[in-house]
């Protein structure tokens, strides 16, 4: 109920010269028997955030449609929703060109960490210190800015996951996984080669794209695997036709991702049966592909596969993952890109598994503002320009990141995630319960939390409906609803989308 | 003689109470017997730069050695030439962090264009208004901005390759060259599908990397060529074995790039020649990929090469070779991140070639601060989510871009590139006629300019000292001197550049 109270002044404000929206308000929250009854939470959101959603039109609204309309001449818009005012976005609230203002649960694909114009991002900013990061962009891999070791060792190495003290940045998510992956490749090879310098045959080969200089090696990964897109990185993911389609790949190993049954806690024994199948297929297809002569150079896997439907796996399943990798020789690539940032409650999912040297690489992107990967010592290349670009990352999001860190840091953002994560996931377990007829398998750690519809049109026609009513969701896999808020995201939040979600299950027929 | 008045001011200022660099610069302006005489030339560069290089110590000096050290414990840092204190770097001088102030004539790989610092620049920085783009990055494939519609008019769009009316951002050049090749093989299936839908087949192969989903298709690109780092563009990047070595790759076709002789006005037929033989074996390899099954589904090819040691062709040259790709059915891609932006003095290098159509796809990013591709109707993907990644560019960088371009305009900048071009490229032939022991086959368009030393350590050679004398200059291919200033570089600056490589050859033995 208190999550109602802090609506009136909003509603007195904003909306009561419109009595048509006034009473759609009304109905939305008091008109619905079966409505989901949420626990009293503290709201201690910053001052600058909005209190709740705010709708205005259907969503895409007129002026959404009408720059859709011009976008369209440019580009293919068919994956646009509309068009956002990100001036006027606080927080966990997105507001669009038309006015509405929805609780964002979708974060951008996931990669707004403390909520929109968050004050401490603001001052990055506008701080004259920072301009010249701004302007100047170098190219960090040959002349890179006075503060740039500094900034790392404040930023990326102050979160690195344990084992790793070398970082390496890049642009984005797929060059962050290319150039793991190329990091593997050529840590093979030397390995392979004893450390000698590489033959004359190879240097020549490689200049026409032939064996040995480009060697037949693969990357395994894993069926409902999503690793960018990119030829490389496209070659290890397996999440949807349409990603893949057309475009040419590498004849690499593919092993089955297990197949949990969820609550993990109520399927122990049948998900540690499955668990143990797919890492037998590992074992199998690692040796089969030494014997088409395309080694595995490295295993690639997300801690929990996200494009591909939410997928989880037991700790255990990793550990032996990851003696499996280094059993054979395999280098073993954790990719976090998705699930780094703090979004399960460790600043690292794999974090979760509780091993000491759980991997040789662990790749981020998306919240931590700038892409890259972490790395082993043995993983450096032996020479530079192996591993090299223009840009090799921006500076300019390191800056962002530091402050990210200590805002995470000032306010305890983790604890918050784990304790909204719990509310959220406690609460599609009631909704869950409550329509068993509509969702399933409400899986999650932190706020990383998913849940199944019936169908891939009934899981759409919910998302649409909840962002009419200004709650904004993300989808993956087949028939998946995927919750990806900010850091900032706390239990008051949890319950105003618990209340509209709950609200359109009990119309849905 | 002008270039020397202007030089007084500042070394009054600066260096009158360092008497041995004060010594060091009489040394360097008056002492040499060969000097090479400069025309005169009209500073007219803006108010706020510096007037001529400075230097304190050796580079890399002191302190970049220890920040060297301390990255060094991160990542390698072999690549590194110096650490720079980009807060007083201005127009074309880069300065370092040990007070070296250098005149930048690679300017961060190409990727500055209108020097360090633009007033302008910071202006866009400064402005509230731009706050909001700065600090949320947003998913621009699902929600771009209100005005994102607008920048790209006011931005790519205005200065989009003729022919071209469709243009997609990218976050670096590799991202956009990947994309690109992704469109043309979409475009290519869809063409021999014949529009229709793919096949149940098509869809189930594709998700485990086999044909015919994943299609046996390839581009085909030149030796020399260097199109990326990422594995799709690495397939089609043959500049040096460095790159290449120990990745997998494509058995994709690989043609020859015209090795002609320079200046090319002097060796017309024997060029003429060599680029007819060039694009005979194009034409070869085309038919061979298509009875090996691997049919080329696109060309792609830099106006000139530029990794690859910078190798022009003749108009003529492109247009066959546009015309072949035309008569085979393969898209035709200009890859033009490191020859557009203005460098050659017209925005685009390809539209040196006078053809009404010279394109498919043109792919830009360094000088245009965003990566990205225009590209024909044709080539656009027919349906979302084909093309596709978490944030499609940035728009952020888009505000940079229209500022630059309201400079361009402002300022002529490409007149200017014309102008100094000439004046760099005349003073090259200058120091060949005299030093052709030393130095041959100058060679550019606009200020796109290199020169061969007679072998890569006498190069390397010259390279250190001009450095250390205050001229920053880049390699490319085995044994060529790039010249790659921003656009505000003027004959000032270019007679500045004159005196310094005179300067170190005269003293050559």
């Amino acid at each position: 109920l208190s999550s109602l109270k802090l609506t009136q002044p909003f509603i007195i404000q904003e909306e009561l010269k419109n009595i048509y929206l006034f009473f759609t308000h009304l109905f939305i929250y008091f008109a619905l028997g079966s409505r989901y009854v949420s626990k009293t939470a503290t709201k201690t959101v910053s001052e600058f955030e909005y209190d709740a959603p705010s709708m205005k039109t259907a969503v895409p609204g007129p002026k959404s449609q009408e720059l859709l309309r011009q976008l369209g001449e440019i580009q293919n818009v068919g994956a646009i929703h509309f068009f956002c005012n990100y001036e006027e976005s606080r927080g966990n609230y997105l507001v669009d060109v038309d006015g509405n203002r929805m609780l964002d649960v979708y974060t951008q694909i996931s990669s707004i960490p403390i909520g929109y114009n968050h004050p401490a991002l603001i001052k990055v900013m506008t701080n004259p210190n920072n301009v010249s990061a701004f302007v100047n962009r170098p190219a960090l891999g040959i002349l890179p800015p006075e503060n740039f070791p500094e900034k790392l060792f404040e930023s990326l190495l102050s979160i690195a996951p344990s084992g790793m003290n070398r970082v390496q940045t890049m642009a984005c998510g797929s060059c962050s996984n290319e150039n793991a992956f190329k990091s593997m490749f050529i840590w093979y090879r030397n390995k392979e080669r004893g450390y000698a310098s590489p033959s004359e045959q190879e240097v020549g080969t490689c200049m026409i794209n032939q064996s040995p200089g480009c060697p037949d090696l693969s990357i395994l990964s894993f069926m409902g695997a999503f690793h960018g897109r990119t030829m490389g990185c496209l070659a290890t993911t397996h999440s949807k036709a349409i990603h893949k389609l057309d475009i040419p790949s590498f004849d690499w190993p593919i092993a089955p991702f297990p197949k949990l049954q969820y609550p993990l806690e109520e399927f122990v024994r049948e998900n540690a049966q499955e668990e143990a199948r797919c890492l037998e297929e590992v074992e199998d297809l690692i040796v089969k592909w030494r014997q088409k002569r395309k080694p595995v150079a490295g295993i690639v896997i997300e801690p929990i596969q996200a494009e591909g439907g939410d997928n989880h796996a037991s700790p255990d399943f990793f550990i032996k993952l990851r003696n499996i990798a280094r059993k054979h020789g395999c280098a073993f690539h954790v990719d976090e890109v998705q699930t780094g940032g703090g979004t399960t409650g460790k600043f690292w999912a794999h974090e979760h598994w509780g091993l000491d040297d759980p991997a040789d690489i662990v790749s981020f992107s998306k919240k931590l503002l700038t892409g890259g990967y972490y790395h082993r010592d043995e993983l450096q290349p032996d020479k530079p320009y192996r591993i090299f670009n223009t840009w090799m990352g921006d500076p300019s999001k390191n800056l962002f990141l530091s402050e990210v860190l200590n805002v995470i840091r000032r306010e305890n953002l983790l604890e918050e995630v784990t304790r909204s994560g719990k509310a959220l996931l406690q609460g599609l377990y009631s909704l869950q319960t409550q329509y068993p007829h509509i969702l399933s398998r409400a899986r999650g750690q932190g706020t990383f939390c998913a849940i199944d519809a019936c169908s891939d049109a009934t899981r759409d026609s919910i998302m649409l409906k909840a962002r009419n009513k200004g709650l904004f969701m993300g989808s993956c896999g087949e028939k998946t609803i995927r919750f990806r808020p900010a850091l900032v995201f706390k239990e008051y939040h949890v319950h105003q989308l618990l209340n509209i979600l709950n609200d359109i299950l009990a119309e849905h027929k």
